[in-house]
């Protein structure tokens, strides 16, 4: 292999491609980016047999070849090189040589038959959306993943294209997101992407209106984003039906300011970070809600002001569920939607329908 | 106690008395601020015994006392507080109520008995700087201070008052660091102050021109700011004679671009990480030095223009301690002086002779 590039393109591409490597892989070569130098395009692959993220650049090819290289190695000498121009090749023992004004690097190369192949998808059922709404769509829900691997179905993000939308639902046991968004196919769809894959796809997705396409097969997910390709194995089990949790009959529903409850819970939090459940108690009345939160430390009372339709109510939140629901949502106004103090509280923007978020309430020992 | 103060001034106040707290005491009433309310001020203290500092801030007093609040969660909630105006007060059950437009806090406060006295110093022998300047002479040298206890003295700062000089003096064992700025005194001074406290200090401390009176007794030192007075316990033990130590005649010396020396040895050294020892060695040579490190990872060589004057000489180095060194001094242009490969180098400032350093080379098996 014998190439001349750009150091900020490879610097890019090094960047992009290493968020498929968690380094914490004991295979050695699953620390390493495959690079693959042919037709004056570079390729570059960071994998972790699970999800793998390849990402061309154009260079100057003199030489074609693969190597594999220790990737935070090769990424920290490339972001340090003094120049713009590097030169890369191949040279005796194992060696690749980093070429770049009077910089020179040998590093000790891996062998590239050992790198995992990229599973090979077939591009024929595609669906096309704007980048910067799917990065929304996936920050919107992503929060509510389950952390733990007691259910790993659970730990990943149902993709549901039906009815010309795609529905994006988390969940944890705990609390709900789900978020729709148009799409143009009469396809249906049913799969679970785990939660670690789009975390890097949001990163990678740019905020803009350039199509990623994606294409689903029966164990994978493929994100093209013409220079990158992401493409990670779905997780296997059957996610809950999320519609048959989330209720449709109120007797108390709220409209409040969402930035103004933000600020209320997060102070009232404060005082409960003492507890495990970081309990806060809302009571909901005539024009009012009155937040409140105690522990050994003391004590906080809140106050703002809301439209109450219905019932008042008492009822008594893990305070962080709240707070991360009221941080994602971008509309000024939400309404708050309740049944009892025991039944899921439903939460919406006052206007744009195409968001539900659900979060389970705490029982009160007296209640 | 009952106040009524500015929210921002009593967050500013919170930040720096909050940094003498080190949070790891065993006794709980030092993770507390002691807030005094007296003659339409609010005194803050904060203290781990060894370091106090202590900041004023105007306040309608409408009743006096004092009391001790957990500085973690007080600041916490200043820092949360939804208007400009607070009100303070101390209710029935040790309670502590904050009031801010509809926020109410009701914290449990310690007994202010418990808290440590600050030493009373009588400010009688005052030495004045502008803090930026100070602020810059404990920047040049701090990173220089011992880590491990071995030697409790050198885990300080040497402040030598003599010749109508200021020298603040660090060294490890391993590296030594040297500046000196004019004072306006005839007395001398011998102090070692520790380095916590001057990173606490150098944080508070502005870049602007207004002083800094110190104040030195035989026991503690003094660092008032008009609004702020820090006081901290000396260290004990006699430091090292470091001008002993700094080599006067030298058989190579070489000037260098200050920039380029630092992003050729970091470079360098992202090959060196592999060893214990970050090994680079430096191969100075007429009009250049040739820069070379090597691990089971691979080799680098970096090359950049010198002037030398005397004797070429390999040498090699902890690239860590140049890296420290070149990071912090200021001028475009530096020399290094050598006078054999198992001697102290010292690199100064081209131009401006006010500050030295001196980094121990390691010693080659071949050499």
């Amino acid at each position: 292999m014998k190439i001349i590039c750009k150091k900020s393109n490879l610097q890019e591409a090094v960047f992009i491609s290493q968020k498929a490597i968690t380094g914490k892989s004991s295979m050695p070569i699953l620390n390493g980016l495959k690079i693959t130098a042919v037709n004056n395009k570079l390729t570059l692959i960071g994998s972790d047999i699970d999800l793998s993220i390849e990402t061309k650049i154009d260079s100057n090819v003199e030489e074609e070849g693969t190597v594999v290289i220790d990737a935070r190695l090769f990424g920290e000498i490339i972001r340090k090189l003094p120049g713009e121009d590097v030169s890369i090749s191949t040279v005796e023992n194992n060696s690749l040589e980093i070429l770049c004004q009077k910089s020179k690097f040998n590093l000790i190369h891996m062998n590239a038959e050992d790198f995992p192949e990229v599973p090979n998808i077939n591009e024929n059922m595609i669906f096309s959306m704007p980048q910067k709404i799917l990065k929304n769509m996936i920050k919107s829900v992503i929060f509510a993943t389950a952390q733990d691997e007691t259910r790993p179905v659970l730990t990943g993000v149902l993709f549901e294209i039906k009815d010309k939308n795609l529905n994006l639902v988390a969940l944890d046991g705990y609390r709900l997101a789900l978020k729709s968004e148009y799409l143009n196919t009469n396809n249906t769809i049913n799969a679970v992407i785990p939660g670690k894959t789009l975390n890097e796809v949001s990163k990678i997705l740019e905020d803009n209106d350039k199509d990623v396409n994606i294409t689903f097969t029966p164990n994978h997910i493929l994100f093209n984003l013409v220079n990158t390709k992401i493409v990670s194995r779905l997780l296997e089990g059957e996610f809950i039906k999320y519609n048959s949790i989330i209720p449709e009959e109120f007797n108390t529903i709220v409209t409040a300011k969402k930035d103004e409850l933000l600020d209320c819970i997060e102070r009232a939090s404060l005082m409960a970070k003492d507890s495990n459940t970081n309990l806060v108690k809302l009571d909901l009345e005539e024009g009012n809600m009155i937040i409140t939160s105690n522990s050994q430390l003391g004590m906080v009372r809140e106050e703002l002001n809301i439209i109450l339709q219905g019932d008042t109510l008492q009822i008594a939140f893990n305070s962080k569920y709240l707070i991360d629901v009221l941080k994602i949502m971008d509309e000024e106004e939400i309404t708050l939607k309740f049944s009892s103090n025991v039944s899921p509280c439903i939460i919406k923007n006052k206007i744009k329908d195409n968001c539900t978020y659900l979060v389970l309430p705490v029982r009160l020992l007296n209640s």
